[in-house]
């Protein structure tokens, strides 16, 4: 039972040409775009993409050969398998998202690297799975626990449904074949114990609901939005047993559709989010959209970093309270960044709200981008918005215990964050667009193609649009779009301004005019040839935090375009950064890709006892007027071990 | 094998007057007061002891016993004893620390309540051990896991630690009797396993090294010194095996005489230099105390909140590094306020340096006094400084599973905080004075009799000075100091005056004269019936943090004496705190036992996005003069659920 390629039925959806899109809701009218209909050409992202494939893949599936996570699953196939299994319960969702990573990229290049990794990793995989398609290494077989029976923290479910994304790539891509049919048998085996009349039960983690809505969306399963749905509504009424963090950390206090906010382990909260927006569009259940809308303006409001960074506690990887975002103690977990764009994009195509596709480029470049090194082969686990003490990246080759400290590490033991980081970077074209009945929007800036067959539904059905986008974004603002194949009648093009760019400008057809935050249109027959120019003012900016955020009360940041900007102490030398004090008077000035700002060097006011605390508010003994640079966060700790700062304090 | 007093063996130290005493070093000139030496007679602290006396105790006995802590003990005595023994592997060690708070309870007042209870607990105590000597409950029988099998998290020798400890109270109160000879025997094993030729190694929670110093102590026993000096110098060698946390999380990272600063766990790294002190003392070790000097300089100058709180992560319980010291997620453990008295009591009886007592005293107002609820029977676990959500106490009957949210709780799931407060509580007298060759120190004050026969080796050796003091304190700041008897010569009488007592006023035959911060002293002949009288100003007042505490800038505290105050949602009914300004241009005005300060309600900045970042300073949308009541920390949360903020913004 090899899964090949060579096995995909003909006819399939491998060879759709909008295949290799992550998320394809069932109702709407903006439609993601296809491996085939977007592709990136060069530029950040594409760097990007080209270093995962090149590096990150392999690495991942070094790492878990050597720390026997994918021998795992031989051990079951060849019944050795016991409690001494190695890694967390989770490990097997690891392999599963180096599998999805796998197959996203060798849809989008062809490349047999890929393919050949995913057949040789998959059939392993498809080995160990239990006659009634049950499937995991941790529980059921031999003297391990019992099937089902840790459901808190077991991540049973939670690792099958990294399966089923991972078949749902393989769907996108190649078509079904053996793999995917495992998926299917694992997901009607969660069906039939959790379904109507089985198990009245939820798993630790979601994870299986997004796994669920997506493999139904892609085999045309009905049943499996159904049991995605029940698991979605019986969340929040605690059929979880006792965990010390209390239900609210995995979002078993309050039901989904009654939530106001995020609240717990930042990841399963958003990845529970996702499944509800995905479950909200395919039933029509516009109360479950709004609950999901609800808590996103909530928790973007209060609970989220400037960097996009959702989670400020590392004590249960959880949100904090309204306004609690330190940027030392940020922990901000990768996965979590990852996960915010989950959600964001399922709400992007749900209501076309220009705020969720803000909200993901601010993500992407502060978040997602931050966390590999620049080879590949190290990653940030959290992603503190302040360094105190310089810590040199984790040596090559060993398991960092614990994401803390401005590390980038090979690998975690607890290791979600790189395959996480390899899925996303493999898809990253599919975020940049949707096209919609009457035209297509850019959502994100990159150099690339685009050639799509207008939805059939529209005006412009089955017509198409093609364009060449041509920008150094973010180093530049200049977004250049040329036109080569355009309908017989008009369309609508829309570009994203994001929020951030007040004195955005378009020009058309040599005229030039301001556009505000939102879209900048142009609704008529396009012809081939032409060309449209969006300047996105790249100007450095400060930042001004909200009053509420005590943790960053007297602070400014500096922005730069989409991204975040950072003080390193690789830049001041014998400069200790708690010292530097930002002039907000005089306007930040363009440095590189990153920028300078008028300050002052203070030395803090001597003690006057033996605590840091005075009767009377002291005076700094030195007052010196420095220069500061800073460089884009997203690239922080690269140069070496460094101390760092997002927020500064103002003279 | 039934401990009781009547077995105490004539001639031991529970006849002497100065016994009761929890500290004892072999040398220096400072003499802490035993029980016939000082007594409170009313008052904030005394109040305190009777409430401990009156509930607390059997409060946390009712909870042992009802967890089945107690019986755990029986079960070994009786073979039953296995891997499903209840409760954390340090249980045991709560009955000790009761046991001990049990011991100093029935020395303080004589009551057989307390007696009865020690007698009852000890005999199932003692019939747990083993005949070499061994006496724990969670290793070591029948299919329980092998002795000392888990030294990183065991927590063998920590309960041990505290077996000693309270085998201590009771020599130093009753005198040597079977209870005794139970502890003796279990540190004589611990020598014999772990001195030299046996396990070079030590346990992951320091304890026995306080324990054993201690013990040495009160059974003239040189061996057990030599065995904590053993255990204090193996430590930061990296003889513990690994940790989520990393070896600085059991103080294994760097050897106690090299550390600078006291890091991770804050209870372990305080115990720890507690054993320091003693062994450095009792050894003439001037290297080791000048590094907990140094350590505690360090630490105190840049680690510890402005209620002496310590400990800034949840996490780990652990120290933050320098300047992290956020308000919201301090954890400032209620044990490691305990653990920090316990650290400078000893330095100040090794030193004499009054910034010692200082720091006792604001923990012992703001995080030992904060911890129990006035009826003795609900505890805070953790003690942040500002609680952004109103949560009702614990369920009375319910264990809390996590000392988190501003909750006080009956007990909980890992219940060091109840037990360490009722033997703290117990002996609180004892750190209010300090006799001294040429006379004697007031520290800390109370309504009480002294009553000392000052050391022999003095210029007034073996004549006797007596004392009633009356205060209010710290209601008032009056203290009036009447001689009882004295000396027929020349002696030195010093009363502290607090760091924060700028002002102050000593009255002493109808003449004022201004103190400085630090001792007031009369060094004369004292005349039996004369009065002197301190004057502390106890005027609210405004304190400005270290500009490099990033958490806290821009805010001001008002505290009151040796009180922390704070603003209680309790007071201001509808409002939320986070609101608040105060004005610092105009002074506090003292109100009740708390203060009230001029400021300002404003409403915050609307938001401009989606974001709480905007690209200009925000105007607060209403700016309305308010009052604002503070009430003190020590009994925040004691009206019922309440938000609450010891640092306000400043207007």
């Amino acid at each position: 039972m090899l899964p090949s390629s060579t096995d995909a039925r003909p006819g399939t959806v491998g060879t759709d040409p909008t295949g290799g899109r992550p998320v394809v809701p069932a109702h709407g009218t903006r439609r993601p775009l296809g491996l085939a209909e977007i592709a990136l050409t060069d530029g950040f992202w594409s760097t990007r993409q080209q270093t995962n494939a090149a590096a990150t893949l392999a690495h991942c599936e070094q790492w878990m050969e050597q720390l026997g996570w994918v021998a795992s699953f031989d051990r079951v196939a060849d019944g050795t398998i016991g409690p001494d299994r190695p890694g967390w319960a989770f490990a097997d969702s690891e392999v599963y998202k180096l599998l999805e990573a796998l197959a996203w990229e060798h849809g989008r290049t062809g490349s047999t690297v890929e393919e050949d990794a995913f057949v040789r990793l998959g059939a392993r995989v498809a080995a160990a799975q239990d006659p009634d398609g049950y499937l995991n290494t941790c529980f059921g077989h031999g003297a391990q626990a019992a099937r089902y029976s840790d459901l808190e923290m077991g991540h049973e479910l939670y690792n099958t449904g990294h399966l089923l994304q991972a078949a749902v790539a393989r769907v996108r891509t190649v078509g079904v074949d053996a793999f995917v049919e495992v998926a299917r048998r694992a997901a009607d085996h969660v069906c039939r114990e959790f379904g109507p009349g089985g198990r009245e039960a939820i798993c630790g983690h979601p994870e299986i609901e997004v796994g669920l809505t997506e493999l139904g969306r892609a085999l045309d399963e009905p049943r499996y939005l159904a049991q995605a749905a029940l698991f979605v509504e019986r969340r929040g009424r605690g059929l979880l047993g006792p965990v010390a963090f209390g239900p609210a950390y995995f979002q078993d206090d309050v039901p989904v559709r009654e939530a106001t906010v995020w609240r717990g382990h930042a990841v399963r909260a958003l990845y529970l989010a996702a499944a509800a927006v995905d479950v909200a569009v395919d039933t029509d259940d516009a109360e479950l959209l709004a609950a999901v809308e609800r808590q996103w303006t909530t928790t973007v409001a209060r609970r989220t970093y400037l960097t996009g960074g959702m989670g400020s506690h590392h004590q249960d990887e959880g949100f904090g309270e309204d306004w609690v975002l330190p940027p030392d103690r940020a922990y901000c977990e990768t996965c979590a960044g990852i996960a915010s764009n989950m959600v964001s994009w399922r709400l992007f195509l749900a209501t076309g709200d220009v705020r969720y596709a803000d909200l993901m480029e601010r993500t992407f470049y502060n978040v997602v981008a931050t966390s590999p090194r620049a080879d590949g082969q190290a990653f940030f686990y959290a992603n503190p918005l302040h360094q105190r003490t310089a810590a040199h990246d984790a040596v090559d080759g060993e398991v960092n215990p614990r994401a803390e400290g401005g590390q980038r590490a090979p690998w975690f033991d607890v290791s979600c964050c790189p395959t996480n980081v390899a899925r996303t970077l493999a898809t990253w074209q599919s975020y940049a667009a949707v096209a919609e009945p009457d035209g297509l929007t850019l959502l994100q800036y990159a150099s690339g193609t685009v050639h799509v067959e207008l939805p059939g539904a529209g005006p412009c059905g089955g017509e198409v649009l093609g364009l060449d986008v041509t920008t150094t974004y973010p180093d530049a603002g200049t977004v250049t779009v040329r036109v080569t194949a355009a309908p017989e009648r008009a369309v609508r093009l829309r570009l994203r301004v994001p929020d951030w760019a007040d004195g955005a400008v378009l020009e058309e057809g040599g005229h030039e005019r301001p556009i505000e935050p939102g879209f900048a249109e142009v609704a008529r027959r396009l012809v081939v040839g032409e060309e449209l120019r969006l300047e996105l003012p790249m100007a450095a900016r400060l930042t001004w935090p909200d009053e509420r955020i005590d943790a960053v009360r007297g602070c400014v940041a500096v922005e730069r375009g989409p991204l975040v900007l950072c003080v390193e102490s690789t830049d001041l030398p014998g400069v200790d950064l708690d010292t530097l004090r930002i002039d907000p008077s005089v306007a930040p000035r363009a440095h590189g890709d990153g920028a300078v700002v008028s300050g002052r060097l203070v030395d803090p006011a001597p003690a006057t006892g033996s605590l840091p605390y005075a009767t009377a508010p002291g005076h700094p003994a030195r007052n010196e007027d420095v220069e500061i640079t800073l460089v884009p966060y997203h690239r922080w700790a690269e140069r070496g071990a460094s101390t760092m700062r997002v927020w500064l304090p103002r003279t």
